[in-house]
């Protein structure tokens, strides 16, 4: 790849030179900096939430369910609108394309979801999808054509596992198809309602290197950007996750007869535990995460003392050593715990992994460079939560751009971002396609 | 109630004076010290064990089911074995009785209850009910009259909450006859079952003063004396307790995205509490107890912090201030932990509560004074376990004796007792009824 830089010298030039310049400046300005229909790009918004709710009338996009199919429906007239050629691939991804001017360039991708958790949030995926389509639909309008060929991913199913992205990197387990969701339908059923084809899976794998870039457009679904007042979150990773069932066996015992110094109590080794966890996750330089979401305290009577205490334990980092690092940490602090205090402890590692994936360093400083351009703030921050980015690393170089979220709410009905907020981050998303299709072959 | 003292005079004596007194003593002592027959107490503990079972063979004789019944029949021919005379009251309390030999003086009333817990243990209420019987069978065996009518008392449905007892001390509360235990029948219509009268249930209750005094052998449900050896616990009262729901209530967010020092993290400031519940309860001189068996965080999932946590809270000791106390400063450890964790933090009195029953003081000092004089050891302990001699406390001088459990195993199917020790408490359960009977009117 290589970088294009516009060749100025310095010195005295002629009225007519100059001014022929400025005129050349100003038109290549106007190409660099066009902006989207910000009042369109919320009009969407509010139009494709209203597919999809539940009989209170909130949220409830979940994939594979009809209102999936009516916003997928919806979505895709969008597309055709933007002056895009849509398809589906046999995941249910859909595709919308563009030419580009350029023979022999990989297409640019940008993309996300627009399916929910149950009794989920408008915002969520739907705000970078939407924002990628108007994008689309913004260079459509203005007549701005791009070296690169362009694509426009609305992935399948992101909420369940990335099911949609991670069958287009050829990373779908087979056993994933018979996951059932809440719609009450398989995984496979569903993409089959999509007008995927779950028999000719390995048609939506790409080969790694036949994108150019892919960029993501998200809402932050936590509050940093929030609470510091930044514009854009410059991704710089998704953190990846590891997650543990950490079981105490004690005794369970009449709480009547059994004298305090006389107990085996499971659940007090657990709470000293969880506070190990919160002080080991504290204790640390950076931004590692490590929550314990989840406990069960058996047989679980007010009466009678937990012999046994079942609770999750996840530990999230952008560095794969710092969480086998804090894991060794606690696990040494759980087995203290359980020496002093009459129980046993033991960890079973869950099938449920991430791998830590990190953006294109090149892709980050153009981010923070189109929002410096416009004026926006930005920071520099990691992805606590799992996207369709960490799976499109794999195979592209990826890029990957917050907008904040009021109050750090995400996956709840009362998840919001402001249109202007929104548009920010689209014309960022759109500013930084540009620099791509400019720079990078 | 006056003291009987042997008169005796110090000096010289004539021999045949001598002898006869030496004689008279002699007869004294063996009327003051009759044994149980061990052997026969044992045999008729397995016998009973054989009603109730679940289809796995274990124990599961819970009231008002079959096996109930068929306990109930057996306990019956073996009271009538015993030569008592045999009825159930309204609320389907057993009572056998046999006259004393002394107009006008009221009953010296013993007993326990053959029910148990779903999925329980033989020995719980069986080894105080049959060595009540066994005592009664010994009198009649040996020709032993007692001054006082006796009673053998076999309560109802103890496990569910002192159904008998409660009735026979009138405070059995209406709404008590509606709960449907594990049989699925309600109480009430387990009553009818029992051959009970629920209509007719203030004919059991007995008035405070009708009984000259209450004694319960049980087994202690705790560890205290198998660890320490001693073969009788002199019970000074039964602990009263109360119980609350506690709640937490912080953010629910998400796990991946929420910086640790953003949390505010319900099941952390859980965690702190249930650690300062359990300081609390040590710090403190006495035998007081404060439990969190019972814990329930939500949403619940390994990768959402949790927003809100309840759970059980029971404190119990022999002294209602003490408890009134104990909770005042674990409110206060509580009110101080949500403070600095960004959570709240509410308390509910729940309606399970027990007041503290203490036994007759001069009764502790008989039973001591009998295993003392059978060279048996003893110690003086509370009940920290609910027996229906909480209930007769109210209307009787009440005694009540433990033996020891073995590694403090209490209603689970491999609570055991020894022959030998159940042995010692039913010779300590007899000297005490006798000694009573001699010494009070």
């Amino acid at each position: 790849m290589k970088y294009r830089t516009f060749p100025l010298k310095q010195g005295n030039l002629p009225f007519w030179l100059s001014a022929l310049l400025l005129l050349a400046f100003c038109q290549l300005s106007s190409q660099q900096s066009p902006e989207v229909n910000a009042a369109r790009l919320d009009q969407t918004l509010q139009q494709l939430a209203t597919f999809g709710r539940d009989a209170a009338g909130q949220p409830n996009r979940v994939a594979y369910s009809d209102g999936d199919l009516a916003g997928r429906a919806y979505v895709m007239d969008l597309m055709r609108a933007a002056g895009l050629a849509v398809h589906t691939d046999a995941a249910g991804n859909i595709i919308g394309t563009r030419p580009g001017t350029q023979a022999g360039l990989k297409p640019l991708a940008m993309g996300s979801h627009i399916d929910m958790v149950p009794h989920g949030g408008n915002y969520d995926g739907c705000v970078g999808s939407l924002s990628a389509i108007e994008v689309a639909r913004t260079l459509h309008e203005n007549k701005i054509s791009t070296r690169h060929p362009l694509e426009v991913l609305v992935f399948t199913d992101e909420e369940g596992s990335l099911t949609g992205s991670r069958a287009m990197v050829g990373k779908l387990s087979p056993g994933a198809l018979e996951v059932i969701n809440s719609t009450g339908y398989t995984v496979g059923q569903g993409i089959q309602r999509l007008g995927g084809d779950t028999l000719a899976f390995a048609t939506a794998a790409r080969e790694k290197g036949s994108l150019a870039a892919f960029l993501e457009m998200h809402i932050e679904q936590g509050a940093i950007l929030d609470q510091e007042k930044r514009d854009i979150g410059v991704v710089e990773g998704i953190v990846g996750l590891k997650w543990w069932d950490v079981t105490f066996r004690g005794r369970a015992n009449h709480a009547g007869t059994t004298p305090m110094r006389m107990r085996q109590d499971a659940l007090l080794a657990a709470a000293r535990f969880i506070q190990a966890v919160n002080e080991e996750a504290l204790n640390r330089d950076g931004t590692q995460v490590a929550t314990v979401g989840r406990i069960r305290a058996m047989p679980g009577a007010p009466n009678v003392i937990p012999g046994e205490v079942v609770l999750s334990l996840e530990i999230r980092d952008l560095s794969e050593d710092v969480i086998t690092e804090m894991f060794a940490k606690i696990k040494a602090r759980a087995e203290a715990i359980a020496g002093d205090s009459g129980t046993s402890v033991s960890f079973l590692h869950l099938d449920t992994t991430a791998k830590p994936a990190l953006t294109d360093a090149r892709i980050q400083a153009l981010v923070e460079a189109e929002a410096g351009a416009r004026g926006y703030s930005s920071k520099r921050m990691k992805s606590g939560a799992g996207h369709d980015t960490q799976d499109m690393a794999l195979i592209a170089p990826a890029g990957m751009l917050f907008v904040p979220s009021q109050d750090g709410i995400s996956h709840a009905p009362d998840e919001y971002t402001s249109p202007e907020a929104i548009a920010r981050g689209a014309n960022v998303l759109l500013g930084t396609l540009l620099r791509l299709d400019r720079e990078w072959d």
